[in-house]
């Protein structure tokens, strides 16, 4: 009988391409069915995230953006939830076997794994007749007790958001040829920096622990800060002043809007900023700023938490009420 | 602003469906990003599975069984293991948001929940263009260091299989419509019987703590026991001599083999077991027997560890050596 028959497809891609992530000793090397956390007296924060070709990334998208993207956007939880990562699981669904796509998709996913300090534990490879999915559920670690929340935020509080709000959506606009296409097609480094903000997020992981001393809540930017924000508020049973000239754009949003390309409502209703959104009270917000600059991050003050339990109000330049048709991405 | 804008259809189809589900502390009644598992001092077993429509399951199948299968292989994993459920993140994808379907999937993973006492602690609900896909990763506990491991099997030790080899492989062959379908036609009883066990696994938790406390090595007979046989013997560096007559078969598929209609190849090459595989020394095998019985699962000893590289052989009635052409189903 041969001996290939005792390693199948599934079995030789995991020891060719996803063996040398797997470095942390509960991995068992991908050997066994299962892997172990350790305790340590930390609580384990988990979170679980999938993206699906055609709906979070493009089929066209570069295998290794959409590997780092596939990790990153459950890292920024993570962050948001005040957490250092300590490993994750990943599930693969994939049409077949092709090593041309898996090999950059593995050393990226490696790459993303070592930097972040975050190894592969364990997972699944399955077989689908549909589109590529990346399914990870990533671990962290915050002292017991200790995760930031998605509620706790009081009337008061400064709302804060990481990075710039925005870029994501219009490199998706840009991948998928709209009006935004046209007017960046002679800015080559604006538009290469929008495609890449929706392709690769950052992960908040410098604030992490910052977030944690500080918020009285926070989430990440995933689906739109209109609409994320919305949540938040609403699990706290809260309202938020938001002042819109304060929501951080980037120099190639911010030439996008100035020239009536696009309104501010495209870029606070679009999804995939994985940036953190973090309430904290007035009396740590300076001490909050200072840190995260220490930390090389921007945050940025855009507005307070009212009471009341109306959906935030985003105010422009003029004091009045930015109407939105649409707070955030939906799936359904 | 209607507030309606505030809850997108896959906020709401989480509260209605899956709320009730998340009945854990640390699930933060799903409002959160991020679950926590709080420290025991137990080491904390991971194990993800998903399944994908055309692939673990058939687009026809109810979703009662689609719901039960996700958790139940994920299960079995931990029985396995020697671990105890202690949770589970989910991912769903939907192509749409069907109430008809999500509301028996979503009650039945709740009754699965329930039972096997495994709360929803997560999870991520996304749309996808393609086949229904639901992606679990579970959580259980050990007392550190007490994970059984795929490897540690040693020449000499009895080979162990619980429950009865090749029900669902025969159920899915009835439900593909092919000879079998024809073979127990008259024979509904059998007929019903094995597609239920295609269906809906059989997690052995009630066997988890026998198993780590007796077994050498251990793993869930997921995609053939002879492909998975090979799998543990390579990671512990021995093969195996089984004896065929030895392998349990239920009524039903034994009585398909006395007929002719499928090989007993069939039903050890064939996957969906989600039985116990395990190695348990000599010395223990009595009482790894005794205590199973205790426990009311049904175990047999197929055969022994033997040295050597070779893949594991299974013997015949006569001594003679089953060719087998396939040892497993291979997604790739």
């Amino acid at each position: 009988m041969a001996s290939a028959l005792a390693a199948s497809g599934e079995d030789s891609l995991i020891a060719r391409y996803f063996r040398p992530l797997a470095t942390d000793p509960g991995a068992f090397n991908l050997d066994d069915d299962a892997a172990v956390l350790k305790p340590s007296g930390d609580d384990i924060v988990v979170t679980t995230d999938a993206v699906v070709e055609g709906v979070h990334f493009l089929s066209g998208d570069p295998p290794e953006t959409i590997a780092r993207k596939a990790l990153r956007v459950n890292l920024s939880d993570l962050a948001a939830k005040g957490a250092t990562p300590s490993g994750f699981v990943l599930t693969l669904a994939l049409r077949a076997v092709d090593d041309i796509w898996l090999k950059p998709f593995a050393e990226a996913l490696g790459q993303d794994a070592t930097h972040f300090r975050c190894p592969l534990l364990g997972g699944d490879t399955v077989s689908t007749p549909g589109p590529l999915m990346v399914s990870i559920t990533a671990f962290g670690r915050v002292p017991s007790g200790g995760m930031t929340r998605r509620s706790g935020a009081a009337a008061g509080d400064r709302v804060f958001v990481s990075g710039t709000i925005g870029d994501a959506t219009l490199g998706l606009q840009i991948l998928t040829r709209g009006k935004v296409a046209d007017a960046v097609a002679r800015d080559l480094k604006g538009r290469d920096f929008l495609i890449e903000r929706y392709r690769v997020p950052q992960p908040r992981l410098a604030l992490a622990d910052i977030v944690r001393e500080h918020a009285s809540a926070a989430m990440d930017v995933s689906d739109g800060l209109a609409g994320d924000l919305a949540k938040l508020c609403n699990v706290c049973g809260v309202s938020a002043a938001i002042d819109i000239p304060s929501i951080p754009l980037s120099a190639a949003a911010d030439d996008l809007v100035s020239r009536q390309v696009v309104g501010v409502e495209t870029l606070i209703a679009g999804g995939d900023d994985y940036e953190i959104l973090c309430t904290v009270p007035e009396r740590s917000a300076a001490s909050f700023a200072q840190k995260a600059r220490l930390a090389g991050v921007q945050v940025s003050c855009i507005g307070g938490v009212v009471a009341g339990s109306a959906l935030p109000k985003f105010i422009d330049r003029d004091g009045a009420e930015l109407a939105l048709q649409q707070l955030s991405y939906s799936h359904f």
